[in-house]
């Protein structure tokens, strides 16, 4: 059957995680495995009121073919919520994606030839893994360090390969939490002067900030070698399945071709509906409701994680997003606490996946964002039950 | 800057009849050049409706991330319906995708490796091309006749190339309106008897037909080695962008592979509004008045055709879905007529741009399902003057 299938294809595996959350649809499994937002606070009546209003208002147009390039009043929306950020981009630098993953699709097609090297964050971001690993990329990993990228071996990996690209998630990083300071941005962003490498700056998360202060955006230090990556998913949605490329007028001439050809534009019906959504109601109030939540919820996870873990396991307190990070002792292996949290009916995600080059397998994942305080009380607990009960078994198992 | 890209984005440029499309949003303009059904027949109020009822009942999972497969009620719909032509499939070997362009590219995903040889029809579909293209494939051109395939220019490309896909659009092919007669349906199916070869059945407009039978697929002769294309967005409405892919389980597993790196999923708010729409609604009604129209504007366009075109023009009349080839006399060039028709404020394609080989510099395609009766009268009539005039001016040209 093999025969049949490009080579790009002969190394691929379903996604891990997706395989996972099939696993635990059980009702009376608690999850920290997915990466999903808390559905308490989709606005269903707002979005809903606005398919209404759009649909009587401009059916005939939202129902039609429409422009590669999105929906504009959508992407003047995008450009000036930047320009509130400080960051100044003409809507025209715009393209509407299917979420930010398509986003990292089309980079991957409109970039890299096979062997390209690229920079992955260590861990990294498993979707952006799958994405150019269809495009046959080879991956430099660089250590994440709890403030930012690990700036020696950045160095040397830029010195020794001059890579294309250079993925990051620089807010709240999925899977580790992790946020690039203020000094780390600077240093990373000194490192790429003078190189033709293009940062990719992906930031699902960044308004979804519960402590600490907004940090400038890479773009600021790197100008037009950045190309930025955002979604609604995490803000609106995830449904309304919609997310968007900023970069320069070079860069959206290819992808506008790359897109054509991918899907020929993103759900116009949807964009519509977004657009009517954002024009009738002040995302900012809806943000600070979802962003209290979440603090909340990671305040209560990592205050019963101080409480009830082992001493001798660690993990970052992020802040904002929704993932926390777990580092297990060196030699306790998260696959098997997995197995062992699940005989208790609590999953979370294994971390050997979000490495490239193998490694993390004391590491897991846990989602703070999709469970209330009574799940997470429960699920907390009976994770710490399991971390001990498998140290237990692992000492047992030492040599004396 | 071209050291930035892709080798597979060098010889690409934007589509040619999307930069058509834009220099004709002069509302002055008459235009036969889209691929646009007619926006009168958009259920609004009905998806309006279904918008309404599915946010009041299923709002918190509609709006969340959702498998990569897509909804379960549409692909079940989708099963059902081909089970009532006679084809039997499972949901299981459906997924959704954001249109049948994005089957076009999860194709050339798993199937394509540089320089992979395929069959395309000549004169083929230009978004085909496209995503083809982006993968690097090798096309093998074979002549589209009046009723099909050209057997014997298929036959000894199948002897001469062995290729891995045979990419087709049997009913009422865009650009040139072709149908493939049940006699050319069984002798293709017997020329790919016992080849590796896989057959993609693209068949966006099939339940389109306003003119004799329906003709059994493609897949009723070839089987496994046949994957369907289908679309809603000629039967429900383009902006919701959904389209899907029938193959066998081993392609599916792929597919969805493919699928998760490139986008996740399709948009879920649409899936679950158009799985409510088709819940509630009687889509063989719908399609009945479609049809009617989509005949008489047909039937409206050629008869004033036979009336007013030179004899020496032919076209092909089509049974069924929005497009009508026309073939000027040799020597005679579209791209030329396209200035001349475009002085008289009617535009259509040239088909130059269908020929993957070159070629076809005398004929052009039209699209009666989105003109009006008045539009169509002045704009053929407009039409057929500016044929008139380039005609005189090419034989005034002759060397005597």
């Amino acid at each position: 059957m093999d025969h049949y299938f490009a080579n790009r294809m002969h190394n691929t595996q379903k996604s891990f995680i997706r395989e996972i959350l099939k696993v635990t649809q059980d009702t009376e499994v608690i999850s920290f495995a997915g990466g999903l937002p808390n559905p308490d606070f989709f606005p269903i009546e707002e979005l809903s009121a606005a398919s209404t209003k759009a649909m009587a208002e401009q059916g005939r147009n939202m129902l039609q073919y429409s422009t590669t390039e999105g929906h504009g009043p959508l992407r003047e929306y995008i450009a000036a919520r930047y320009a509130q950020k400080g960051l100044m981009v003409s809507p025209d630098d715009i393209l509407i994606t299917n979420g930010s993953q398509q986003g990292l699709d089309l980079i991957g097609k409109i970039f890299l030839n096979k062997g390209d090297k690229m920079i992955m964050e260590r861990p990294g971001y498993l979707g952006a893994i799958q994405a150019f690993a269809m495009y046959e990329a080879e991956f430099l990993p660089v250590p994440l360090l709890a403030d930012g990228i690990d700036p020696q071996v950045l160095e040397t990996t830029l010195q020794n390969h001059n890579p294309k690209l250079f993925y990051s998630v620089p807010n709240f990083q999925n899977p580790s939490g992790v946020t690039y300071s203020e000094a780390a941005r600077r240093r990373t962003a000194e490192l790429l002067h003078g190189r033709d490498t293009i940062f990719i700056e992906d930031n699902p998360y960044g308004e979804l900030r519960f402590a600490g202060e907004d940090l400038p955006s890479m773009k600021s230090y790197l100008g037009d070698n950045t190309i930025l990556l955002g979604s609604f998913a995490k803000v609106v949605a995830p449904g309304v399945r919609l997310g968007w490329i900023c970069a320069r007028p070079e860069f959206i001439d290819k992808f506008i071709i790359a897109k054509q050809a991918a899907d020929l534009h993103s759900n116009y019906l949807s964009q519509c509906i977004v657009a009517q959504y954002l024009q009738d109601n002040d995302l900012d109030a809806h943000l600070t409701t979802i962003k209290a939540a979440y603090k909340k919820q990671c305040d209560l996870m990592t205050n019963l994680m101080d409480e009830l873990f082992p001493p001798e396991v660690t993990f970052i307190r992020p802040e904002g997003g929704m993932f926390l990070w777990v580092t297990l002792p060196e030699g306790v292996s998260s696959l098997k606490l997995f197995e062992e949290a699940a005989k208790l009916k609590v999953v979370f995600v294994p971390g050997q996946p979000f490495y490239v080059d193998g490694g993390g397998e004391n590491t897991l994942r846990l989602n703070f964002s999709n469970s209330d305080e009574a799940k997470i009380e429960t699920g907390i607990t009976h994770l710490a039950h399991a971390i001990k009960t498998l140290l237990v078994k692992n000492s047992s198992l030492q040599p004396v």
